[in-house]
């Protein structure tokens, strides 16, 4: 528990790894874990720092000041989570119920390093679903004439219960941008196409209607460019011409959770890093 | 040896598979296989009997006329292939050789149930490939203002050959209907990407700066359509963010030849069946 | 929902796919779908008819008797379930809840063609899980100095609910032969291994010590030989050395899911064979 | 070019990155990608640093004795490989050819960081698959009453050909442990199996035999324990009841070649370390 993960970038230069050990070592800190990453075209480096705090003297407030010395000099991104400081999601969805049993499934059996604040849903359906979990519920219907008012409640809501990031598990809701803007990078949505080919609605039947032998689904962030934030992860199913349109919805549904779960484990334990429009995921 | 392959397609109702098992019984046919398939959308049957011929008093003549009438009768397409006489391909390539080893090797093997006629490219370097293997290289220069003389040129080699279909193993040529129409539906491609994503020119460059974490390859028949022909097999691979554009192309070429190889043995066991630009591939 | 299925197999001779076509032609009936398998070491030939029954004059009964005459003069063992006499299915759990979530929720979804008659479990934990899907729920606790005792308790439950099949969904107790008679290949099972690899107890942590690369899941019949029924499915996802034993568990359960569910659509669209160990799974 | 692999292994504890990345940082070497893993269960550290040597003013022979200081202090296993010391590898053969082609033309890629040093082969079959890649070629019978006497003369040639590690491409004998302890963990082997299921010989045979859904292969180090030494690679390929024990042969071989390439690679690139019987990769 007592542990914390440093992830940070810069202009590649030598040093880095040496400074940033020798950061954590002199604090008393332990590495469990590190990877490292280089985008060559652009030089440029990428670290995540997984350490064990118990035997640092350092408060979390100097630790994050020294840090900050370290970023200036080195003239780094960093971002720095405890691991006491647990996450917590915000579950979207609309009326569609697997994804939300899956992170629920998961959640209970300790997979995912986050707190499930609440369910947040444009339809009253799911509410039993969450009750069964014992996880609130709030219904915000959704005003075609006044989007920006429904998620204005909606992030109000999120406030009060310290809601640190959002999954979109089959919320068939296109966002505005003051949703997107309020939680930059922090909001993961699962499409049921193989992004970027099947962009927008019914992904399955244009699937179909092309003749593809593999469907796919994808996790990504969700930016104000429709289905086409950075992509977390993508998984496809092979598919032939037996299967009509609704076994394509049917076969889809076990990718949609794969994927969709993928990304909120990677999320919650802080091993995405956002760079250009990709991704970068330590596994 | 003493085999045959039936494929038809007809209205759906019943009594045809009845008529065809009597057709063939009564003919002294052994079915050996049998497969099927009905598009619930348009009511349109499908199937494909594979048959022993050994028993059978009729002669290959007397079967196509008498199968002629029994086309009539239900308003069938019917195709006919005889396993004695066995399909001739001509390999299309232009400078690389990984598709081109992969179907010498399996024809090697055994497992492609077709003769190499020959080796056309609008490059000689793979002539010394072609002749390690002992099969034909012809190399036609393409000639940017005149590429159907050029195609007529290569359509006349096949004709010498008795070419009767045809496998672009990487040929980074753009056929012109000339070809598209001598050899419909028997020119088959292979893309270096998942189609319809990505179509066009360097596809895994499109795929390294979308930041997908899977990248594809497609096989499919050429029609006038660039990279929109029926598709036959497609696959995936993972990739992160490690891999350059050139580790795309590195691990592209394994995807490229399963999907290629398969769509080149399904096509010589007559086992693909096109239907509104979608494949039926009976397994 | 007027359909039916008939299983058939025989020694394979020349006629049978048309006597089969005229049978059931003669009587009004209409195919819907026909697979065929021929085991060429044994020359005995496998055949699944889905056909309608709609225009059809014949009662079941009669249809049952003029079958009978049929097997008889072909010397074929057959099967024939109506689609209408929806198969009932039992399943039989301990503490795991994953299994039994993902059959409730595929069941919910339509993807199953059969009704769960009820949930039977050795512990009264997943009690609330069945009601929550309002499933009948039955403890029947197992007594080890008198296990078929408990099994008869089983077996009368099972008379009383009419159950056809019974699903193992890591039911974590072995079987007597009491109870795999009165169900001979109507018990599907989960082993949570690449059998025949990992055979009996802790298959992950034996998997773990192997320093395997890939882990599985088989769905299998259950026989009087522990784990070595006929095999119907497997499955097996990628480890590596990061990986515990309890980490192998955790990635172990959506194989699982995947390898029994299969198993169990696949049993109630009776679409399985069972011939000498081994399974035919028509698809 | 100018660049070196180190590998470590010591136990866990606090200041071992940052006393490596001190080391190399002193001495002007600037770290490319760096790897490490904790084996919980043994509280044991392995560590992979890859760096350049451009800006570095030691000697590789300085550079080595440095280390060995470090690695006293630390109590380390540390193995060091230099980038401009490609390593040379033999092939050894019988008379399939499927795998030795595949390693051919992923050299001619560029795909393997080694040379390929000579082939060696117990059958003259093979020489004009290495001569048509300019390869030399080496037939060294087997003499069965005198195994150790024919591996002498193999170690021999390795000899002369500075042979660094060896790569048994379907090579169809046993090696004794006379050859086994020259190249301890640097012969790789590919088994046609999912082992540990499958040992020995004709491991298509007894996957049909047991009617399973998935085929295998996998690489290892050899060991003196036939079939059972670590694992590098696993992967599997699913199958079904159509498929006879030879299709299995066929299809085995495109997974033979994927597990085979992929550990001769990881090898050539220092990622793998074994340690207990297991094997660590970093990707």
């Amino acid at each position: 528990m007592n542990t914390a993960v440093l992830r940070l970038n810069c202009e590649d230069k030598k040093g880095i790894v040496y400074n940033v050990s020798r950061f954590l070592y002199e604090r008393g800190g332990n590495i469990i874990d590190a990877q490292q990453h280089t985008e060559q075209l652009d030089n440029r480096f990428f670290m995540r720092v997984h350490f064990d705090r118990g035997e640092m003297k350092t408060t979390k407030l100097e630790l994050r000041k020294d840090l900050d010395g370290l970023a200036q000099e080195f003239n780094m991104d960093v971002q720095l989570a405890f691991g006491d400081e647990r996450k917590r999601m915000a579950i979207m969805v609309s009326k569609y119920d697997h994804c939300l049993y899956d992170l629920f499934l998961r959640h209970q059996y300790g997979e995912v390093n986050a707190d499930i604040a609440l369910v947040v849903s444009n339809h009253p359906d799911l509410e039993r679903v969450a009750e069964s979990f014992r996880v609130p519920f709030c219904c915000v219907p959704v005003d075609k004439n006044d989007k920006e008012g429904s998620e204005r409640r909606v992030l109000e809501i999120f406030r009060q219960h310290y809601v640190d990031f959002v999954v979109l598990a089959r919320y068939m809701q296109v966002l505005t941008p003051l949703m997107v803007n309020a939680y930059r990078h922090r909001i993961i949505n699962v499409h049921h196409g193989f992004l970027p080919a099947f962009k927008g609605a019914k992904p399955y039947h244009q699937a179909y209607e092309h003749g593809v032998k593999l469907i796919g689904a994808t996790s990504h962030y969700v930016t104000e460019d429709l289905d086409m934030g950075p992509i977390i992860q993508q998984e496809t199913v092979r598919v032939n011409h037996t299967h009509s349109a609704e076994d394509l919805v049917m076969m889809g549904r076990d990718v949609e959770k794969k994927v969709l779960s993928f990304a909120v484990k990677a999320h919650a334990e802080d091993r995405i890093m956002v760079y250009r429009h990709r991704t970068i995921v330590f596994e």
